[in-house]
């Protein structure tokens, strides 16, 4: 377990020095981690939780960090000599890994000291975006592959290895069927896929060579790369390998497609294999692909079984970012835990004041999504109840005997781990159980139906309370 | 040292199996890293060839290792106990880190046994395509920054630890002056900078009293972030406690603005500053910064002294990989090393056949960079020398008492680490000599002159007669 608590920006440790010095270190605060609405992005697929827990369960400083921290001459000798017995002895709330959740809603809320609350912003935000990103763009991608198998094979294009390794393991969690990356299969117990590249037909005096001498090692999971030169002749070649392969009472698996144009090639490669009498020999594609041209391969009528996705799905490349922040909701005044806001022009920047919790509401006959609900943490809810969008006030919706579920849950009490951590395969099922909760229009690739997500009436008014007295 | 050996896709192990059964194993082969044209890319700062050493140092298979191989069912057992002893015994070549280097050029040149040159390809991709993809982006930015400092404030958003860590060193290489990340500075000696957030503002009871008890904490280096509640409020508060800290005999640093329209503001702060009497204290601004934001600034005449800058740098927002490849380009048949070329319609996927090397042209009185020429190994430079345009052959230039440089020099000879590893401070200043003999036209952000990357006349009549031998 590689330690990551140096892994922060200085200024996290700049604040908590001065906390420490102006008596404010073990001030209880609340912090709120959630996305902005950005760009594409409707639906999130929230990842990164069990590396969050592993970071947060190993926070400690090192004799050797300490001493780095002293030689930059901005810390005093009482807080260096504090953080040698430093540990996270707040409470640690989370929504489940695999969760289907939205902009603006709590994903994580740290409760703690505001010196620990302080410290783990950076870290948080990096493992959590980072991995809820790949997630959420695996998950367009599933979907938009319509029932196909979709392959993860980003890792060469990667941010660097831990892009690679945490990546494929979001690309799951988004419903990825496998990697390419062994060492993720290793970690995570993964399916790892893959057979051979241009290099192995580049090695052999002639591609035929290189297919019969492949089919030789491999004559019951042969699948053919075809267009190191030519990828109709390449597929004639992979035919004829196939024509012995068959001969010797093996089944061929099939052709991969690397380059030109899909929806035709794969057609023609379709019809080849057809026509020699291998019509299960599948044909699997990759090379840029990503949610939207896989609705143009749908639209054309493109002939692919499986599709082999890097680039685009391991660097998130039409976002490479979620707007993931980390802000303060609460602060202990005088033993009380009073409300903090931090206030903009832009209403997407104003932060839900307070320590809350998140609902689910399910419509009782479909069993359907309804409605997400951010509340404060002590409310309770009526039944019936009335949610009003925050904005526009007039739009209302009433819902009765309706289902719920509370979707923050702890993770941290006290400091100590109480996480009963799934397994990847749990965390998958979850994922996909709750996706089918939602109608597919909420789930649409381009111009979504906009999910409810609201803030409770209490919840409402106290913004408004902290906006007038910040007016006044 | 983590050990990457399995961070690889499973093809490189399935080849690798093959190329054993098959008796190609100790087959020596060359393949060459190297960079598509991309979007926006002209120049690109090469980086990572640290990591890249490490990993190739540091290859073997643990048996942990090769018992989770052995549960896949794919690989035959001989080629499981080979691994066991598996190192690299190859020769590495590289340019330097920190140079300046152009899309097609070969970066990195393995000529090893086939077996291990396959098996480095994902790793070497992932680290030194996601390394020199920062330190181009960081080049560019700083570029545009027009001499003013340039701090890399990334880590929260980057796609995970490592994204974080290693692209905070590529900004440095890059041009950057500094980072927030606490981890690069301790690993690299880095300076790290910052300050604090909204959060140490909003657990005071008013801005006033957050930034008093700042200014108390750090006297001598007040930087105080203006915008929690409200920005040009924030300035004047920052002001009232500037002449505090003034009176009391110390030099307050300045403030630094996160949010609304850049330009305004940073005119507002500097004029409140000047006029208030602090007319050394800085301006910094954050947010959304990128080498476009820069210009837009330059032509509004924005008063920014220092920039943060996080998000758009640490991910390579617009364009958030390279299209780094790794092709074979040479392999031994009966005891000759023989050209290959993966061949392709689109001129651009046509690999540079043959071992190779690269070379940098200097102009004889200017001294500025004139060409880079792709050579076989075994060439002698011709002067004069002419170089001509490989697709259109009518362009041509010759060169009379140039300077040249052989960009590639070897790292690892036989399997042995010769890595000279250079300071960072020594990548830094190389990086800055090298950018220096380029003239301005080839860094512009948008449309540079394009610098000419020619292939030598014997290299091109070697990919023809290959293309020829393959019509034929």
């Amino acid at each position: 377990m590689r330690n990551l608590t140096m892994m922060t920006d200085l200024y996290q440790l700049t604040m908590m020095n001065g906390y420490f010095l102006q008596g404010k270190a073990k001030q209880q605060s609340v912090f709120d981690l959630f996305f902005r609405q950005k760009n594409t992005m409707n639906y999130v697929v929230y990842a990164g939780l069990d590396q969050a827990v592993d970071y947060i369960e190993n926070l400690h400083f090192s004799s050797d960090d300490i001493e780095y921290l002293r030689s930059l001459n901005i810390f005093h000798p009482d807080f260096l000599n504090y953080l040698k017995t430093f540990r996270f002895t707040g409470d640690m709330y989370s929504v489940h890994e695999g969760d289907f959740v939205y902009p603006q809603e709590p994903l994580i809320i740290i409760k703690a000291p505001l010196i620990e609350a302080q410290l783990v912003e950076t870290a948080l935000l990096n493992i959590v975006s980072h991995q809820t990103l790949i997630a959420t763009k695996s998950a367009r991608i599933v979907q938009a592959a319509r029932g196909k198998s979709v392959v993860e094979f980003g890792l060469r294009r990667a941010q660097g290895p831990d892009a690679g390794i945490y990546g494929a393991r979001a690309s799951i969690i988004g419903g990825c069927n496998g990697t390419s990356n062994v060492l993720t299969g290793q970690m995570f117990h993964i399916p790892v896929k893959g057979t051979h590249s241009h290099s192995w037909v580049m090695s052999f005096p002639s591609e035929l060579d290189a297919f019969r001498a492949f089919a030789d090692s491999y004559p019951d999971s042969c699948l053919l790369l075809v267009d190191t030169y030519d990828s109709v002749q390449g597929i004639k070649n992979a035919i004829t390998v196939f024509r012995e392969l068959k001969a010797k009472g093996h089944e061929p698996v099939g052709i991969r497609l690397d380059s030109g144009d899909l929806a035709y090639l794969s057609k023609i490669a379709r019809r080849m294999l057809d026509e020699a009498g291998f019509t299960k020999a599948i044909v699997m594609a990759s090379g840029d692909i990503d949610e939207y041209l896989l609705e143009s391969l749908n639209n054309q009528g493109a002939k692919i079984d499986v599709y082999g996705v890097g680039t685009k799905l391991i660097t998130s490349e039409d976002m490479p970012s979620l707007g993931g922040v980390y802000k303060m909701s609460a602060i202990e005044e005088n033993g009380t835990l009073n409300p903090r806001m931090k206030i903009s022009d832009s209403i997407v920047k104003v932060t839900n004041p307070g320590f809350k919790t998140l609902y689910r509401l399910y419509d009782k006959q479909s069993g359907m999504a309804a409605a997400d609900l951010i509340t404060l943490k002590t409310e309770a809810l009526p039944d019936p109840i009335t949610l009003t969008h925050e904005t526009e006030r007039w739009k209302t919706t009433t819902l009765k005997g309706y289902g719920k579920r509370e979707m923050l849950y702890k993770i941290f009490d006290g400091g100590k781990n109480i996480y009963d951590s799934p397994s990847l395969d749990d965390i998958v099922k979850f994922a996909q159980s709750e996706k089918k909760r939602f109608w597919d229009e909420y789930k649409r690739i381009d111009n979504p139906q906009i999910y409810k997500v609201n803030v409770s009436d209490e919840l409402y008014s106290l913004k408004q309370e902290i906006l007038k007295s910040h007016k006044g």
